[in-house]
């Protein structure tokens, strides 16, 4: 039974990190940026501005909602979810192709006929500020509650974006085989663990 | 570094039976029913009536809510209050003579001072519905519809057990270490990769 691993995660909480690092426990693939790569290159446009609308909430596109339904209104709208569907077509090839694990972009929704074993990484406020400061620049300069401000933001896009491919909640455990909270816990640690548990769980 | 685990669970998910399976494959005891007969005996009073106040919604014996707190106006109170704590005196003292897991009874809460790995189980309705038939008597009948509101009555007095000794959520993530869905798998599975994750945690 192929190995397709999906990763879902708050920001901050390691959890690209720890989908590296899990890939190389596992001795599989792990995509996440190259996915952002290769849609650049198939579709002839720069890696910058796919990262840009990368998990983008689309909604920001629409300015009404009808039901459950946005209107569209603005002509970028095009564009942009013309990279989430070149990003979803890549993510079914490459999980077609064998075992791996697939960062965030709605993943767990994109593979659903893959049968993926679908993980949610989170982690407490302590965590990801403290995280989040290992990242930033030497001159740049953001209090706890502006970190945690922007952990929120970036949450809440990937929330809706998620929710526009699927009515199945972002960060709810229902929709996840496995949460895994990274909270005072090395990555390196959580890596390892998750892979014996996923090993047994293809056995 | 003492292996103290705690299983919360939905009614149904199949959390017992992990947890039992998981102190197999730890080879450490598991408590659940134990705890029961433990206090029966401490208090001298019978089994059946400690199974019957064991995780019960303690606010069904108080009738005002006065801010945070409850106002007791009904004297049963005081046994079920008598022998919520019993059992948490027990919890404490099973948690301080080595490496054990508690099942349910808030144990997340009273071992705390442990720094217990909190484990919460969950599963879909479909598998709680199968889950719940197999344990029917023959001469029972309930139709799938009566078994996931039995399920949600219970899960419901279990948070509002939890709630009487913490503001922490009873089934939300960022109360656990690990949430675990058993749907459409063997607790055995299940068992046995948890075992791998928690010995790496622990090594």
């Amino acid at each position: 039974m192929k190995k397709i691993i999906t990763i879902s995660r708050e920001f901050g909480s390691g959890g690209r990190e720890l989908g590296m690092k899990l890939a190389i426990e596992l001795g599989i693939p792990c995509y996440d940026h190259q996915i952002i790569e290769m849609v650049a290159q198939n579709e002839s446009i720069s890696k910058d501005y796919v990262a840009k609308m990368s998990e983008k909430d689309l909604r920001s596109f629409y300015s009404a909602k009808v039901g459950r339904s946005f209107v569209m209104l603005n002509p970028d709208m095009n564009k942009s979810m013309k990279i989430a569907l070149a990003e979803h077509k890549i993510i079914k090839e490459l999980a077609s192709q064998g075992d791996c694990i697939i960062v965030g972009r709605a993943s767990d929704v994109v593979l659903r006929d893959e049968n993926p074993f679908n993980i949610f990484v989170y982690a407490d406020n302590e965590t990801k500020i403290k995280r989040c400061r290992k990242f930033l620049q030497k001159n740049e300069k953001m209090t706890d509650k502006e970190i945690l401000s922007m952990c929120k933001k970036i949450d809440k896009e990937r929330k809706a974006y998620h929710e526009m491919y699927s009515s199945i909640d972002w960060g709810h455990p229902d929709s996840y085989n496995l949460c895994v909270n990274t909270s005072n816990k090395s990555i390196d640690d959580i890596a390892l663990g998750l892979a014996s548990y996923i090993n047994v769980w293809y056995k």
